[in-house]
Protein backbone atom coordinates (compact mmCIF):
# COMPACT_ATOMS: atom_id res chain seq x y z
CA UNK A 1 0.00 0.00 0.00
CA UNK A 2 2.83 1.99 0.87
CA UNK A 3 4.81 1.51 -2.59
CA UNK A 4 1.06 2.53 -4.76
CA UNK A 5 1.26 5.96 -2.44
CA UNK A 6 4.98 6.59 -2.80
CA UNK A 7 4.70 6.07 -7.12
CA UNK A 8 1.17 7.88 -7.29
CA UNK A 9 1.07 10.95 -9.18
CA UNK A 10 0.90 13.69 -6.35
CA UNK A 11 -1.06 17.11 -7.21
CA UNK A 12 -0.18 19.91 -4.87
CA UNK A 13 -3.01 22.76 -5.03
CA UNK A 14 -1.89 25.93 -4.13
CA UNK A 15 -4.71 28.84 -4.13
CA UNK A 16 -2.62 32.12 -4.58
CA UNK A 17 -3.60 35.66 -4.97
CA UNK A 18 -2.04 39.15 -4.52
CA UNK A 19 -1.57 38.78 -0.61
CA UNK A 20 2.28 38.00 0.87
CA UNK A 21 0.38 35.58 2.71
CA UNK A 22 -0.70 33.47 -0.37
CA UNK A 23 3.03 33.67 -1.38
CA UNK A 24 4.00 32.51 1.85
CA UNK A 25 2.48 29.54 1.39
CA UNK A 26 3.75 28.87 -1.48
CA UNK A 27 7.41 29.24 -0.37
CA UNK A 28 6.55 27.24 2.59
CA UNK A 29 4.87 24.32 0.07
CA UNK A 30 8.22 24.42 -1.94
CA UNK A 31 10.38 24.66 1.26
CA UNK A 32 8.73 22.25 3.47
CA UNK A 33 6.44 20.11 1.51
CA UNK A 34 8.43 19.55 -1.63
CA UNK A 35 12.43 19.81 -0.94
CA UNK A 36 12.26 16.62 0.84
CA UNK A 37 10.02 15.08 -2.11
CA UNK A 38 11.21 12.46 -4.01
CA UNK A 39 8.68 11.64 -5.85
CA UNK A 40 9.28 12.68 -9.32
CA UNK A 41 5.31 12.69 -9.99
CA UNK A 42 4.55 15.24 -8.41
CA UNK A 43 2.63 18.48 -9.91
CA UNK A 44 2.18 22.03 -8.03
CA UNK A 45 -0.81 23.62 -9.42
CA UNK A 46 -1.04 27.08 -9.16
CA UNK A 47 -4.42 28.34 -8.69
CA UNK A 48 -5.67 31.73 -8.77
CA UNK A 49 -9.70 32.89 -8.85
CA UNK A 50 -9.74 36.07 -10.37
CA UNK A 51 -13.13 38.12 -8.29
CA UNK A 52 -16.71 37.83 -9.88
CA UNK A 53 -17.26 40.33 -12.71
CA UNK A 54 -19.56 42.59 -11.12
CA UNK A 55 -23.03 42.57 -12.51
CA UNK A 56 -23.63 46.48 -13.36
CA UNK A 57 -26.93 47.57 -14.41
CA UNK A 58 -26.46 48.91 -17.77
CA UNK A 59 -27.54 52.61 -16.84
CA UNK A 60 -25.76 54.13 -13.90
CA UNK A 61 -26.58 56.60 -11.27
CA UNK A 62 -26.81 59.55 -13.98
CA UNK A 63 -29.31 57.89 -16.20
CA UNK A 64 -25.97 56.71 -18.88
CA UNK A 65 -25.86 53.87 -20.43
CA UNK A 66 -22.51 52.06 -18.92
CA UNK A 67 -19.70 53.01 -21.83
CA UNK A 68 -18.25 49.68 -23.06
CA UNK A 69 -14.89 50.83 -22.55
CA UNK A 70 -15.27 50.87 -18.57
CA UNK A 71 -16.44 47.07 -18.41
CA UNK A 72 -13.24 46.64 -20.72
CA UNK A 73 -11.23 48.13 -18.46
CA UNK A 74 -12.51 46.12 -15.56
CA UNK A 75 -11.73 43.19 -17.17
CA UNK A 76 -8.30 44.26 -18.31
CA UNK A 77 -7.28 45.26 -14.34
CA UNK A 78 -8.62 41.39 -14.19
CA UNK A 79 -6.44 39.96 -16.22
CA UNK A 80 -3.68 42.52 -15.19
CA UNK A 81 -4.17 41.38 -11.47
CA UNK A 82 -4.32 37.30 -12.67
CA UNK A 83 -0.61 38.02 -14.85
CA UNK A 84 0.77 39.84 -12.01
CA UNK A 85 -0.32 37.23 -9.08
CA UNK A 86 1.12 34.48 -11.28
CA UNK A 87 4.38 36.09 -12.56
CA UNK A 88 4.96 36.58 -8.93
CA UNK A 89 4.21 32.90 -8.24
CA UNK A 90 6.67 31.94 -10.62
CA UNK A 91 9.66 34.12 -9.49
CA UNK A 92 8.39 32.20 -6.12
CA UNK A 93 8.97 28.42 -7.81
CA UNK A 94 12.78 30.14 -9.55
CA UNK A 95 13.66 31.27 -6.48
CA UNK A 96 13.26 27.58 -5.12
CA UNK A 97 15.38 26.13 -8.41
CA UNK A 98 12.75 23.07 -7.43
CA UNK A 99 12.74 20.65 -9.82
CA UNK A 100 8.94 20.42 -9.07
CA UNK A 101 6.69 20.33 -12.63
CA UNK A 102 4.44 23.85 -11.97
CA UNK A 103 0.82 24.20 -13.76
CA UNK A 104 -1.01 27.28 -13.24
CA UNK A 105 -5.25 27.29 -13.51
CA UNK A 106 -6.74 30.44 -13.47
CA UNK A 107 -10.46 30.52 -13.03
CA UNK A 108 -13.19 33.13 -11.66
CA UNK A 109 -15.65 33.60 -9.54
CA UNK A 110 -16.21 33.45 -5.43
CA UNK A 111 -12.93 32.14 -4.87
CA UNK A 112 -14.30 29.87 -1.65
CA UNK A 113 -16.65 27.76 -4.25
CA UNK A 114 -14.33 27.90 -7.13
CA UNK A 115 -11.11 26.72 -5.33
CA UNK A 116 -13.29 24.25 -3.68
CA UNK A 117 -14.71 22.89 -7.27
CA UNK A 118 -11.24 22.84 -8.49
CA UNK A 119 -9.79 21.08 -6.17
CA UNK A 120 -12.07 18.21 -6.77
CA UNK A 121 -12.56 18.04 -10.26
CA UNK A 122 -8.55 18.09 -10.49
CA UNK A 123 -8.52 15.43 -7.51
CA UNK A 124 -5.95 17.47 -5.89
CA UNK A 125 -3.99 15.42 -2.89
CA UNK A 126 -3.45 18.38 -0.94
CA UNK A 127 -4.73 21.71 -1.25
CA UNK A 128 -2.26 24.92 0.35
CA UNK A 129 -4.02 28.02 1.28
CA UNK A 130 -2.34 31.38 3.01
CA UNK A 131 -3.93 32.53 6.42
CA UNK A 132 -5.22 35.88 6.08
CA UNK A 133 -5.39 37.02 9.41
CA UNK A 134 -7.85 39.54 9.26
CA UNK A 135 -9.65 41.53 11.94
CA UNK A 136 -12.47 40.18 14.18
CA UNK A 137 -15.20 42.27 11.96
CA UNK A 138 -13.71 41.51 8.44
CA UNK A 139 -13.73 37.70 9.02
CA UNK A 140 -17.15 37.79 10.96
CA UNK A 141 -18.75 39.43 7.73
CA UNK A 142 -16.74 37.99 4.85
CA UNK A 143 -15.91 34.55 6.26
CA UNK A 144 -12.85 32.91 6.54
CA UNK A 145 -12.06 31.32 2.91
CA UNK A 146 -9.99 28.86 4.69
CA UNK A 147 -12.55 28.00 7.31
CA UNK A 148 -14.81 27.13 4.49
CA UNK A 149 -12.74 25.10 2.56
CA UNK A 150 -11.52 23.17 5.57
CA UNK A 151 -15.11 22.25 5.71
CA UNK A 152 -15.74 21.51 1.73
CA UNK A 153 -12.59 20.05 0.36
CA UNK A 154 -12.07 15.91 0.50
CA UNK A 155 -8.24 16.50 -0.02
CA UNK A 156 -6.32 17.71 3.02
CA UNK A 157 -5.97 21.29 3.57
CA UNK A 158 -3.01 22.98 4.86
CA UNK A 159 -3.48 26.60 6.42
CA UNK A 160 0.09 28.55 6.40
CA UNK A 161 0.47 31.54 7.95
CA UNK A 162 2.66 34.11 7.85
CA UNK A 163 4.88 34.92 10.55
CA UNK A 164 4.73 38.34 12.43
CA UNK A 165 8.31 38.89 12.65
CA UNK A 166 9.07 37.64 8.27
CA UNK B 1 18.93 28.47 2.83
CA UNK B 2 16.89 25.39 1.01
CA UNK B 3 19.37 23.50 2.56
CA UNK B 4 19.07 24.43 5.97
CA UNK B 5 15.80 23.66 5.72
CA UNK B 6 16.67 20.01 4.22
CA UNK B 7 18.88 19.53 7.21
CA UNK B 8 16.80 20.93 10.07
CA UNK B 9 14.93 19.05 12.33
CA UNK B 10 11.34 19.12 11.77
CA UNK B 11 8.53 18.22 14.62
CA UNK B 12 5.13 17.23 12.78
CA UNK B 13 2.80 17.14 15.62
CA UNK B 14 -0.58 15.05 15.27
CA UNK B 15 -3.27 15.42 17.51
CA UNK B 16 -4.62 12.71 18.41
CA UNK B 17 -8.19 11.56 20.33
CA UNK B 18 -10.13 8.68 20.25
CA UNK B 19 -12.21 9.64 17.07
CA UNK B 20 -11.20 7.73 14.02
CA UNK B 21 -10.81 11.34 12.24
CA UNK B 22 -7.56 11.58 14.08
CA UNK B 23 -6.39 8.44 13.19
CA UNK B 24 -7.34 8.60 9.63
CA UNK B 25 -5.10 11.81 9.61
CA UNK B 26 -2.10 10.58 11.60
CA UNK B 27 -2.55 7.91 8.65
CA UNK B 28 -2.14 10.40 6.26
CA UNK B 29 0.57 11.95 7.51
CA UNK B 30 3.14 8.98 7.81
CA UNK B 31 1.72 7.53 4.10
CA UNK B 32 1.85 11.03 2.30
CA UNK B 33 4.04 13.63 4.57
CA UNK B 34 6.16 10.95 5.86
CA UNK B 35 6.67 8.49 3.04
CA UNK B 36 8.66 10.68 0.78
CA UNK B 37 10.45 12.29 3.69
CA UNK B 38 13.87 11.62 3.69
CA UNK B 39 14.90 13.89 6.51
CA UNK B 40 16.39 11.58 8.92
CA UNK B 41 15.95 13.99 11.92
CA UNK B 42 12.20 14.29 11.90
CA UNK B 43 10.64 13.54 14.60
CA UNK B 44 6.44 13.05 14.59
CA UNK B 45 5.10 13.69 17.96
CA UNK B 46 1.75 11.85 19.04
CA UNK B 47 -0.17 14.75 21.05
CA UNK B 48 -3.13 13.99 23.14
CA UNK B 49 -5.24 16.03 24.99
CA UNK B 50 -7.40 14.99 28.29
CA UNK B 51 -10.85 16.81 28.93
CA UNK B 52 -10.33 18.96 32.03
CA UNK B 53 -11.20 17.26 35.51
CA UNK B 54 -14.53 18.29 35.71
CA UNK B 55 -14.60 20.84 39.08
CA UNK B 56 -17.11 19.49 41.45
CA UNK B 57 -18.94 21.33 44.43
CA UNK B 58 -17.44 18.96 46.91
CA UNK B 59 -21.31 18.52 48.09
CA UNK B 60 -23.21 16.82 45.60
CA UNK B 61 -27.04 17.67 45.17
CA UNK B 62 -28.10 15.48 48.20
CA UNK B 63 -25.82 17.24 50.57
CA UNK B 64 -23.90 14.48 50.65
CA UNK B 65 -19.37 14.73 50.31
CA UNK B 66 -18.50 13.30 46.78
CA UNK B 67 -16.92 10.71 48.02
CA UNK B 68 -12.59 10.31 46.90
CA UNK B 69 -13.32 7.04 44.41
CA UNK B 70 -15.55 9.03 42.49
CA UNK B 71 -12.85 11.68 41.95
CA UNK B 72 -10.20 8.57 41.33
CA UNK B 73 -12.34 6.81 39.01
CA UNK B 74 -12.87 10.10 36.91
CA UNK B 75 -9.35 10.26 37.09
CA UNK B 76 -8.54 6.46 35.95
CA UNK B 77 -11.14 6.35 33.09
CA UNK B 78 -9.48 9.59 31.39
CA UNK B 79 -6.08 7.85 31.86
CA UNK B 80 -7.75 4.90 29.88
CA UNK B 81 -8.51 6.98 27.52
CA UNK B 82 -5.57 8.44 27.27
CA UNK B 83 -3.32 4.76 27.22
CA UNK B 84 -6.32 3.79 25.09
CA UNK B 85 -5.90 6.64 22.30
CA UNK B 86 -2.00 6.26 22.01
CA UNK B 87 -1.86 2.47 21.71
CA UNK B 88 -4.34 2.73 19.03
CA UNK B 89 -1.83 5.46 17.58
CA UNK B 90 0.99 3.55 18.27
CA UNK B 91 -0.73 0.51 16.25
CA UNK B 92 -1.12 3.51 13.49
CA UNK B 93 2.68 4.01 13.21
CA UNK B 94 3.58 0.47 13.68
CA UNK B 95 1.36 -0.37 10.11
CA UNK B 96 3.23 1.57 8.18
CA UNK B 97 6.74 0.08 9.27
CA UNK B 98 8.18 4.08 9.22
CA UNK B 99 11.19 4.78 10.27
CA UNK B 100 10.18 8.37 11.97
CA UNK B 101 11.11 8.56 15.55
CA UNK B 102 7.87 9.32 17.57
CA UNK B 103 7.02 10.80 20.55
CA UNK B 104 4.01 10.81 22.87
CA UNK B 105 2.74 13.79 24.75
CA UNK B 106 -0.08 14.01 26.95
CA UNK B 107 -1.37 17.08 27.84
CA UNK B 108 -4.92 18.06 29.64
CA UNK B 109 -7.74 20.76 29.73
CA UNK B 110 -9.72 22.75 27.17
CA UNK B 111 -7.93 20.95 23.76
CA UNK B 112 -8.00 23.93 21.47
CA UNK B 113 -5.87 26.36 23.65
CA UNK B 114 -3.57 23.24 25.12
CA UNK B 115 -2.87 22.37 21.54
CA UNK B 116 -1.97 25.65 20.72
CA UNK B 117 0.02 26.01 23.53
CA UNK B 118 2.33 22.83 22.80
CA UNK B 119 2.70 23.79 19.46
CA UNK B 120 4.28 26.99 20.01
CA UNK B 121 6.12 25.23 22.96
CA UNK B 122 7.44 22.70 21.04
CA UNK B 123 7.69 25.22 18.21
CA UNK B 124 6.08 22.26 15.77
CA UNK B 125 7.05 22.95 12.13
CA UNK B 126 3.32 21.71 11.19
CA UNK B 127 -0.03 20.57 13.47
CA UNK B 128 -1.82 17.56 11.54
CA UNK B 129 -5.61 17.58 12.86
CA UNK B 130 -8.26 15.28 11.48
CA UNK B 131 -11.21 17.35 10.54
CA UNK B 132 -14.44 16.36 12.69
CA UNK B 133 -17.61 16.88 10.31
CA UNK B 134 -19.89 17.75 12.83
CA UNK B 135 -23.24 18.98 12.04
CA UNK B 136 -24.37 22.44 11.93
CA UNK B 137 -25.75 22.45 15.41
CA UNK B 138 -22.88 21.05 17.44
CA UNK B 139 -20.52 23.06 14.92
CA UNK B 140 -22.47 26.17 16.09
CA UNK B 141 -22.31 25.73 19.54
CA UNK B 142 -18.92 24.15 20.28
CA UNK B 143 -16.76 25.61 17.49
CA UNK B 144 -14.53 23.65 16.03
CA UNK B 145 -10.97 23.26 17.50
CA UNK B 146 -9.44 23.20 14.02
CA UNK B 147 -11.27 26.60 13.11
CA UNK B 148 -9.75 27.84 16.40
CA UNK B 149 -6.04 26.17 15.87
CA UNK B 150 -5.55 27.54 12.17
CA UNK B 151 -5.83 31.72 13.51
CA UNK B 152 -3.72 30.31 17.30
CA UNK B 153 -1.25 28.04 16.17
CA UNK B 154 1.83 30.34 14.29
CA UNK B 155 3.20 27.05 12.24
CA UNK B 156 1.05 25.51 9.57
CA UNK B 157 -1.65 23.50 10.02
CA UNK B 158 -3.22 20.44 8.19
CA UNK B 159 -6.72 19.67 8.27
CA UNK B 160 -7.15 16.12 6.99
CA UNK B 161 -10.58 14.82 6.33
CA UNK B 162 -11.82 11.43 6.20
CA UNK B 163 -13.37 10.29 2.90
CA UNK B 164 -16.80 9.09 3.54
CA UNK B 165 -16.26 5.87 1.77
CA UNK B 166 -13.19 4.94 3.62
Amino acid sequence: MEENIKMKEKKVVVAVDESEESMYALSWCLSDLFAQNSNPNSTLILLYIKPPVPVYSSLDVTGYLFAGDVIQTIEKYSRDLANSVMRRADAVCRNFNSAVKVEKKVGSGDAKDVICAAVDKLEADILVMGSHDYGFFKRAFLGSVSDYCAKHVKCPLVVVKRPKTA
